[in-house]
């Protein structure tokens, strides 16, 4: 069983707007069983949308569309499928409640542009939308199914998740693929690569390995076709323990999950509070914890220390430290770290201090460069490290490497060891 | 002069990684007045990729590919497009040279694997990779153009931007596009479109609005058709006036920008220093100031009170206050930007207090709360807002938020108005 996304969009074409949405859609499919053959991006113009349609049709028997539905002029996706299946328009006597609804919880004025997206063509069957205003809309002809969602990420998966999996599950026999994902840190790819180069090339062909690399994370990604979802998945495993055993500390998960999520989850399962005192990377460390739900049992706060009197005032850094080491060295990191974890009573304090960049190297202190630090009280751990890429993606590989510092010191400190692997 | 993306990679399909360079490479060619006809991301198997290099030169002169270069072995991009162009392969030794440099500096092993990079087709004209191994690669057949770039993000942007673009300025004649985009905030889609609907109507057919909504944000996109570069400025001018002046104090910038980093350039050039004291946001709203270069004159750092006793014990917030108001309220909002403008002496104060899900809620206070609080020791303007979506996007939308209260704040205390409008 095979699929295709099209996302229908100018704002897409010309770069204004990144497309996650057909990332997530394809994570479900793949779930599913179902294979994504193609997404495609086209513009919002009637014949790129019937061409697009017509072409995937031609290719594969599901055809999923997002975008193009909303209160404003520039949508024109919903006409343009009552054109392609040859039929009229409707009104939704369900959605148009729906709206009216929406708008008066609200206090907001519905306008006829509004009413206009209860209108569906006449042959669709329509999704409702429990998370925003344009439903979607599920076509079905010779065996073949095109869906129509609006391209607002929550509304879209809303949809989606509600009304289109359950309606999938009974409109085709789906097949069987098992991904199973781990997630690697501290470790260039090509070094990885290496590393397992002898169990790549024992994989069996219906087995097999990717490379997802992405700011300091690796994701390995072992992929089975086959029928019987247990005989795959029981073959997966065995090279799954393999790879996790050869990839030693840089093994952060045995799933696929965000490095500073999935290390979120065990403070809070492990009842570890903790708390972030950090410099160049102005608070980012702080919210990837923060932006997991359920961390309030093990985050209370942190210290954004910017500049050096604010490390001194705040974290007690002494002058003299600044002075003689600078702020981006060993000694500062390890002060940051010792001095957040007191001021805020956790058992850990984590600390950044580094160059972002685009200006403030020295030949010595390259950009790039940043100490990370970990501390229980027992022991700061501390390490410097060089991250490429622009200002914005150094704040992104920061929040990796510190995963990957935590990691390391969770492993010294702690019980912390992904499940126990198969033999 | 019209040009398609290929983007390719499993890892795209199976949505694990969400594509940036597409939108990167969409932006970029839209300026150069290439326009982008469509984007198609395929598996990294050899027949998906002949089929869409094929289909995309049946429609179009110029074919950008992303991705599948690299030093594992789920790389066969280049050896396919050596299929494609009826060729064989060559080591580059101008490549080799490189790889062994950057080897050498980083203290690395080079590996067969990597000396493998410095292979191309022969008849590729190669394109040096400044920013890591993999070089991109120029083919030219029968006034057609097709060019393959590596998928990791940095490297794809400085060979297009160093190697692609003045070749491609040579290479093609190129037509006039041309857009002008504004950031508004604080109105929904649908209100701001009625107040621009004549406005709307007017335009002649050679000129599109689009909206393009993210988050609390919507940006508007006049994008003009022809020949001369000035008539279609100055014609663009004219609505894109109108359209500013009838967004009134929504109005933010008349440039295609993020909004916290228009404003942190505000802040640089008139001298305004600025803390933050995030509650909910967990320290993403100071991250999205230190996130630009230079912020270090106006910013020195910030303070993140997730938990009650530290807004008590950082930020002064009566224990009695919070008794009697709760810590998601106007007058905590307003009592944390009072005392961090004080603790980190700045000119501006700015807090975020609210419920970000997906619990924590009540029938009073439902998720999606947030009291927004912008202060200069004159006055505390402080606002309610209820943000929709997940906890995640609550996080993006409290910082757009936070934007459109820093911009009536600027806009009632400092001469802040977007350009001169022309009349």
């Amino acid at each position: 069983m095979k699929a295709e996304i099209i996302t229908i969009g100018d704002e897409l074409l010309i770069g204004q707007t990144i497309d996650t949405n057909s990332a997530w859609l394809g994570a479900e499919l793949s779930k599913m069983g179902i294979e994504l053959n193609r997404k495609t991006a086209i513009k919002d113009g009637k014949q790129d949308i019937l061409d697009a349609v017509s072409e995937s049709l031609g290719r594969v028997d599901l055809v999923i569309i997002t975008g193009g539905l909303g209160p404003t002029k520039d949508d024109i996706t919903k006409n343009t499928l009552a054109e392609f299946y040859s039929c009229g328009m409707r009104r939704d006597d369900e959605v148009l409640a729906h709206l009216a609804k929406l708008f008066a919880d609200r206090g907001r004025e519905m306008l006829d542009s509004n009413k206009e997206q209860a209108d569906v063509p006449e042959l669709c069957h329509t999704l409702f939308n429990n998370h925003g205003t344009a439903p979607g809309m599920w076509f079905e002809k010779n065996g073949q199914v095109v869906i129509s969602m609006p391209g607002v990420p929550s509304e879209m998966k809303g949809i989606f998740t509600e009304m289109c999996i359950p309606k999938l599950s009974d409109a085709f026999q789906l097949p069987t693929i098992v991904h199973e994902t781990m997630v690697v840190l501290g470790i260039p790819e090509s070094l990885l690569s290496r590393k397992l180069e002898s169990i790549e090339l024992s994989l069996p062909e219906h087995i097999k390995l990717a490379y997802l690399p992405a700011y300091n994370v690796i994701r390995l990604r072992l992929s089975g076709y086959g029928k019987s979802e247990a005989n795959i998945k029981s073959e997966i495993q065995k090279y799954y323990s393999l790879i996790a055993k050869a990839c030693g500390e840089h093994l952060l998960a045995l799933e696929d999950t965000q490095p500073m999520k999935f290390l979120s989850n065990w403070f809070i399962d492990h009842k570890v509070s903790i708390a972030a005192a950090e410099s160049c990377t102005g608070g980012l460390i702080g919210q990837s914890i923060v932006k997991n739900p359920g961390v309030s049992s093990i985050y209370n706060g942190s210290i954004n220390a910017y500049a050096n009197d604010i490390k001194v005032k705040e974290l007690s850094v002494s002058q003299d430290l600044l002075n003689k080491e600078g702020a981006v060295s060993e000694a500062c990191a390890k002060a940051m770290a010792q001095a957040v974890r007191i001021k805020f009573g956790t058992e850990l304090g984590i600390s950044s201090t580094g160059i972002a960049g685009p200006d403030g190297g020295t030949e010595t202190k390259k950009v790039g460069t940043i100490y990370l630090a970990v501390s229980n009280g027992k022991e700061t751990m501390v390490k410097k490290f060089h991250l490429f890429g622009n200002r914005e993606r150094f704040m992104d590989r920061s929040v990796n490497a510190m995963a990957f510092m935590i990691n390391l010191f969770l492993r010294k400190h702690y019980q912390f060891e992904p499940l126990e692997l198969q033999d």
